[in-house]
């Protein structure tokens, strides 16, 4: 029985087969699973709306009841560690754990401690599965298929979970991925070819961009003028492939990684992502409880 | 199809249709739709407890499911538009938006942009129509009619946005509105005749007191002897007319509007104002979502 | 009819009647309630992470809708009374209202006011009658009487709600109650012999760790060394009785009150306390509930 930390957890037909399932429940192809008596708690202990929101409206729809958990007005506050936070939310009644933690690898801390599922809602700069899953359902909704699509990853790879988590991902389901990113925003530690901003748009099938995460950088970087250097501006967004996608998992800073009348043009699937999310929660709840045996 | 972001919006009978639906609602004559499946998203940018807790109440007796946004712990930290909030809620599935916000017209920036219909739970100084709504429902049910009644809005003018709203709608459907305010708490914008304190408790059949708004004052405004100066003391409440009544929105600066002995006097129709609040809710809400066929 | 204040408020035999209640809702010997349109509002004033769950896991099993409330975006900043609050969520349709305050003594404010019942979550420095009942249930299920057992209260009882309540409830029930404290943390209140450490943990039935409440400190006390002159180390649980046990209220400090190792040691009931706690809320809720006629 596993906990979902990471993608790499799964096989590629595991991957595939949860986006089938994620799939199914947004066209209404397949019924989900009604979980009415089963309590999630929801342990978010940075700041979150999109994933957050997206999860309590996945986890409503199954029918779960849902546990907020308030870190501002919290025990934490008095010194109580992530293990007993859990731990207290499994003794009173938690089926299900859903944690975001900007530690790196708060995970090891909790595995095979717990006596019912954890599901990693982002950790640290390392991982961001739910959102790995619901971009690689977009894309395959899209393309009908991953293998062999030319994906660039663009802008603040330095601070990103995401770009880590998607890399790797598609990679493993036979994407040709490649890297895009400004001075002093490049990430050392993927071994992936980089593309000018210019190369990219005008070559790749998806382009993937990153939100720079201003608060999670510890010098600021200068993001003047990151636009033109770096981001999707109109001139480049017309030179894009006729049937190439655009993405980016928000909040978007309108005007730094993308122009803002680019948000929702028609190669834009930024608020596709966002209701493919809920989508792509509910099959990883639904898969992960299933091995655990409570559906 | 129509939002509503202001009572003005509505013609004068459909005012009375819904007051119809609320006063039916609260009396039992009428049972409520069930709304099972939808989603309904909370959006409060300013502090609220009574009419954030009003609308939950009214969406949770109408069977919604309610998102619950917390502006302290949000991607709005990260620079988020309202825009763009909105419509990430509306990509995760709400059926439903009630928003309040500081700025005066935050609602032009939203119309004809949603799928969804939205509800203005506040917006800055200008309007807040559900206020009015039940403020119309109370006086409604206690003179079985709005028409020629005298009515004065009463306290801090200058920052209230439910003076406003009130006295255009109470002047719509027939009342006599007048006004009065300490000085330095007046309104210019409203074209409506002044009375002392006095002659206002004397005089009217309805005294609508008004919050002093503290906190959107930008120069603090003297509130010393405010109540003597300005507000209801035991005094003047003996000189009221028999069947006068007292409204306040709450919540009350007690000893500073009003006598705190007054607040839950004979007149005072102050807690009755809070238990219409959840049925005129109930009633704007279903009406608004009936003309969005999404009932 | 009564407001849950204080255990003092219960006859010996209601609270063995109530922890009777609580034990077959756990076991699942007797089927809870089924309260589906009855509101509940957690009013937190404090900080509470198990307290507030283990209610809201509490309401939502007994089918309750529950209204929360957030003192931090809440008219309580606009200067609102405790009384005002909660007689406003009397008036938007509560049914019963749980509340933690930092007062010692908020419900003499509240009593004999309100139409609804009210249950204590934890008042001031005074009492915690929720907490009490989870450890009497759990004394109950390990011992299957209170009577005669030898008790300790250890630790810092000068700052604990959880030693004055359970102090008395304990005694009432004809327990043997102990006091051990280091020098600074005494209360001076309750007259009831003292005990060193080694002592208390060498023979007592139920050692009733309490947390060092750093928060609730005028004076930051000493607790250097704290585990070693006062806490519960690995060699003094060596010394305990063959089936003596421990308590703590948790959150714990881990290597402060207690010795990390022993959190989930063979004796240690702490984790059992929060899972009963949430059953012992179930009971209270309802017994409470029923002498009102709601249920």
């Amino acid at each position: 029985m596993r906990h979902f930390f990471s993608t790499n957890q799964l096989t590629t037909e595991e991957i595939y087969q949860w986006l089938e399932t994620a799939e199914a429940y947004r066209t209404g192809k397949t019924s989900w699973p009604k979980l009415d008596n089963q309590f999630v708690a929801n342990l978010f202990f940075e700041p979150s709306t999109r994933t957050k929101m997206s999860f309590v409206v996945a986890q409503r729809k199954l029918g779960m009841d849902v546990l907020d958990f308030h870190t501002e007005t919290s025990s934490m506050k008095k010194g109580e560690s992530l293990y007993d936070t859990a731990k207290t939310f499994e003794s009173i009644g938690a089926n299900l754990l859903v944690i975001r933690h900007e530690s790196d690898d708060w995970f090891n801390e909790l595995d095979k401690k717990l006596s019912i599922p954890i599901i990693n809602a982002g950790s640290g700069k390392t991982e961001h599965p739910t959102q790995c899953m619901l971009d690689l359902l977009t894309i395959y909704q899209e393309f009908g298929r991953i293998e062999d699509l030319e994906i660039a990853i663009v802008g603040d790879l330095k601070h990103s979970r995401v770009a880590r988590t998607n890399a790797l991902s598609l990679q493993r389901l036979g994407a040709k991925v490649y890297l895009s990113a400004p001075e002093g925003f490049e990430d050392e530690s993927l071994n992936l070819p980089y593309l000018s901003i210019d190369e990219a748009t005008e070559h790749m099938d998806v382009i993937m961009l990153l939100r720079v995460q201003h608060e999670r950088h510890i010098v600021q970087s200068k993001t003047e003028n990151y636009l033109n250097r770096a981001g999707l501006t109109k001139n480049r967004e017309k030179k894009m492939k006729p049937h190439a996608i655009i993405l980016h998992p928000a909040p978007v800073n309108r005007g730094v990684e993308i122009d803002s009348e680019l948000v929702e043009c028609n190669r834009s699937r930024i608020f596709k992502q966002m209701e493919n999310g809920v989508y792509a929660r509910m099959a990883v709840m639904t898969h992960v409880l299933q091995e655990w045996g409570k559906i």
